[in-house]
């Protein structure tokens, strides 16, 4: 068979992944590092489970759960039982806190890292593996836990870069929208499952308010709404009153948290649970203002809702505050860039008891791209020294001068590609944005010397009109080879 | 329906993975970065893909080719093409330098670290998923680039803590091994695809002499191995003085790799690709040797050829020459904690066009439990400052002194199980190594003080006979409540 007749596999990411490079990926370690020591002072340890959990143990939580895929990456393991790759951290954490409950802390309280998986359609910035950076507590049943969650997702943002007044960490309590709920008519105290339903299509409706409008959320509430592509979404059947009194949850924010509570409140009337939120959401407020986190920083807002439908009390979510300019170069607020809320449930499907728990996901990903829209990400790493090959023959020789710049904890290395045009060799350091390149021929050998080039200052005398500004530094300089590392660290330090 | 008759899911890890805890996660993430420090420092990039790839990008090359599942987790995608999870860091790798080949820079060298995935039968400390962590260069044919693989593995093995005498990088050559095989008949220099699968069992043969002695490979150089389930393995059908030509290059070391290469060189003879082999070799030792790394970290051995079938030029491998105890107590080596070598058709296999290519794999949960079965692992880390709650009530104040504690960079937490047993809150600073307990009921709030319980002291003292060691220090302090952050770092000093 000839060359040309094989088929050759494609050389591509699959659809909706994408591939990391260098900076790109010891940004976000950097950032995960910051956070996860934040999470370690709080007092929360590590738990790192597999990319793999069965199907069972997943569930189904996430918010579409109407599509036919589900959401996840599926397939039968040898046994026939179905193997999945987990779309969050939560899922795998409830599975821990119910197979080693016996042997765990309680509370226990837990952070974890790293990539999730969603079988989604995969747009523009949205990829179908990501980073995840959580922390809950399982456990722990008063809302100290929920405070402290809060407390420590408004120090991580700080630590990593968000200065306060760019942020703002928005607490609310599920309890209170069921409170409004039962005063509409779609609670039913005596039968929570009844109006489920209902109570899922308000839900995920307010979740969207950003996005639809008050318009929309409306239509949502009552008979429902035809989007641009002429799909309709039925609605939750809520009457003018009832998606008035709903409406009014939402927009129930005032200039004070004890304005909002009161408020609050006014709207959840004589409903016992929602009382209970209003009463909880007070707590809250009050504990964090006990370690200094006032208004500035985390602010009670019915306006939050989340999404999930496993949430049983306190949510919260932080918003960057600060606009950005988007794909169109109109401005907006970038918006949230962490969740969570308490979710009294998830254990108890493998244990049957209630095991009350509260976290918080950071997504890294947006996170980076808010610093990075702001110019806030970390300056671009310097490359690597660059030792030249000159005499194809001497390699030893270079690999001898790379070996002491390492030792000397130089980032440095030797060019290994042909050496036979050296104008490549000067066009690679350029592309490894190499700060100092390092060069022998055969008359420097002999001489004991070695030739040095300031790449970093060729650079701006490249750009610059005039040499005046740089006339005192040399864009290359000859050392003597014994004072190599000496030389280059000079040259790195300038 | 009854509660009792509901089916709970099983709250297990999936068969063949684990789950991993605290230090086990903090102590595989200090070693990925310590090892990633060096790769950085030797001008390596980092790169990240994703979990998952097409089928087609992944290739078969895992070495047992031939099961059935072919070592994979597989699924088909919603458009009916094949995803899998990577089986390893090389994979992607070609495929990322065939898609972006324009624009990395040539040489590419780049540095990787993350979870691989093996649908294997899981065995006992055998798991489906594991960490790797590489550095490949690739677009470069010089054996420079191997010689600085080397003694960069030889560096990383040193900064994660194993000493110079601890190991060894044992570097071989496949020309050799091809080499010797045209000796003795087995390669038809004119028609390297013909005796391709003698040559793979052969290979495969020679990578398991450790477990099968002498007799277990000639057996599978010549008609084939019965082994003691019964199960019968086709050997390579080499007649004696055929096998008799292979042993005697597994065992050609000798004293100095001067007498090994002199050794190699006759058993090649007249083979060309074997002279270019034993002349790689030579070359490669001189390079390391220009470097300072001698035969004391890196030596020249034909035992090792790496089961893998696609390398094609110089292979390496880091053994662990300290004994440590099985789990039936006997005594043994630990053995290889990474191997690699120059694979040269790989990303070939995208482009047509051949790019030569050359990287190691550190096996980074192995290289762990031979730092664990030294006893060099780090310190178990010490737990949180735990403060207590006699007073449900007090949270806030409670919670205001972890506020402070945290802010002065102390690991703490506030208690936040149900507070009424307070036997059930010093049980818990226990689980968690808290060093110092923070107490405060409502007769010490009306003092102003504080208490601090000094639980390292207090385990200490539960221990020794006597009390004499330590009287002058309290395990017990009440300090005003304003000095509450001075007094712990003071406690936690000692």
């Amino acid at each position: 068979m000839s060359e040309g007749k094989i088929r050759r596999p494609k050389a591509e990411t699959p659809k909706g992944f994408r591939d990391y490079f260098g900076t790109e990926v010891t940004e976000r370690k950097a950032m995960l590092d910051a956070i996860g020591a934040v999470y370690h002072r709080y007092g929360f340890e590590a738990l790192e489970t597999s990319g793999v959990e069965t199907v069972e143990a997943l569930g189904k939580f996430l918010p579409d759960v109407d599509r036919p895929n589900e959401g996840v990456f599926a397939w039968k393991d040898e046994d026939d039982s179905w193997m999945a790759l987990r779309y969050d951290l939560t899922a795998p954490l409830a599975r821990v806190a119910a197979q080693y409950r016996n042997d765990l802390p309680s509370p226990y309280r837990r952070y974890a890292m790293g990539p999730v998986w969603r079988n989604e359609k995969p747009g523009p910035g949205r990829f179908r593996q990501f980073y995840q950076c959580d922390a809950d507590t399982v456990g722990s049943g008063s809302v100290a836990a929920d405070a402290e969650i809060c407390a420590m997702l408004s120090d991580a943002l700080e630590t990593v870069g968000i200065p306060r007044g760019d942020y703002v960490v928005k607490v609310n309590n599920r309890k209170v929208l069921n409170g409004v709920m039962e005063v509409a008519g779609v609670l039913d105290p005596k039968d929570p499952a009844k109006f489920e339903a209902e109570r899922g299509i308000v839900l995920r409706a307010i979740d969207k308010i950003d996005r639809l409008g008050d318009g929309g959320v409306r239509a949502l509430l009552g008979e429902g709404r035809k989007d641009e592509s002429g799909d309709f979404t039925k609605g939750a059947g809520l009457n003018a009153e009832q998606a008035e009194v709903v409406m009014g949850f939402v927009s129930a924010k005032r200039d004070t948290g004890a304005e909002t509570v009161a408020r609050l409140r006014e709207l959840v009337g004589t409903s016992a649970i929602g009382e209970e939120g209003v009463s909880e959401l007070e707590q809250i407020a009050s504990l964090l203002e006990a370690q200094g986190y006032g208004p500035d920083r985390i602010v009670i807002d019915p306006g939050v809702v989340r999404g999930l439908g496993y949430y049983t009390g306190p949510v919260y979510e932080a918003e960057l505050t600060f606009e950005i300019l988007d794909e169109k170069g109109r401005k907006r607020q970038f918006g949230s860039v962490a969740g969570g809320g308490r979710y009294d449930d998830l254990v108890k499907r493998f244990t049957g008891q209630a095991v009350p728990a509260t976290g918080v996901s950071i997504g890294v990903d947006r996170l980076l791209a808010a610093l990075r829209a702001k110019g806030r990400a970390a300056a671009e790493a310097a490359g690597p020294v660059v030792v030249t090959v000159m005499d194809r023959d001497r390699m030893a020789d270079y690999m001898a001068m790379v070996g002491e710049l390492r030792q000397a904890g130089i980032r440095a290395e030797v060019y290994l590609g042909n050496p036979k045009n050296f104008g490549n060799q000067l066009k690679y350091a350029d592309k490894r944005a190499s700060p100092v390149a390092v060069i022998q021929g055969s008359d420097e050998a002999a001489r004991g010397v070695v030739v040095l080039k300031d790449l970093v200052l060729g650079a701006k005398i490249a750009q610059s009109a005039t040499l005046e500004e740089w006339k005192d530094r040399p864009a290359q300089l000859e050392v003597a080879r014994a004072d190599l590392v000496a030389a280059v660290q000079k040259m790195l330090a300038q």
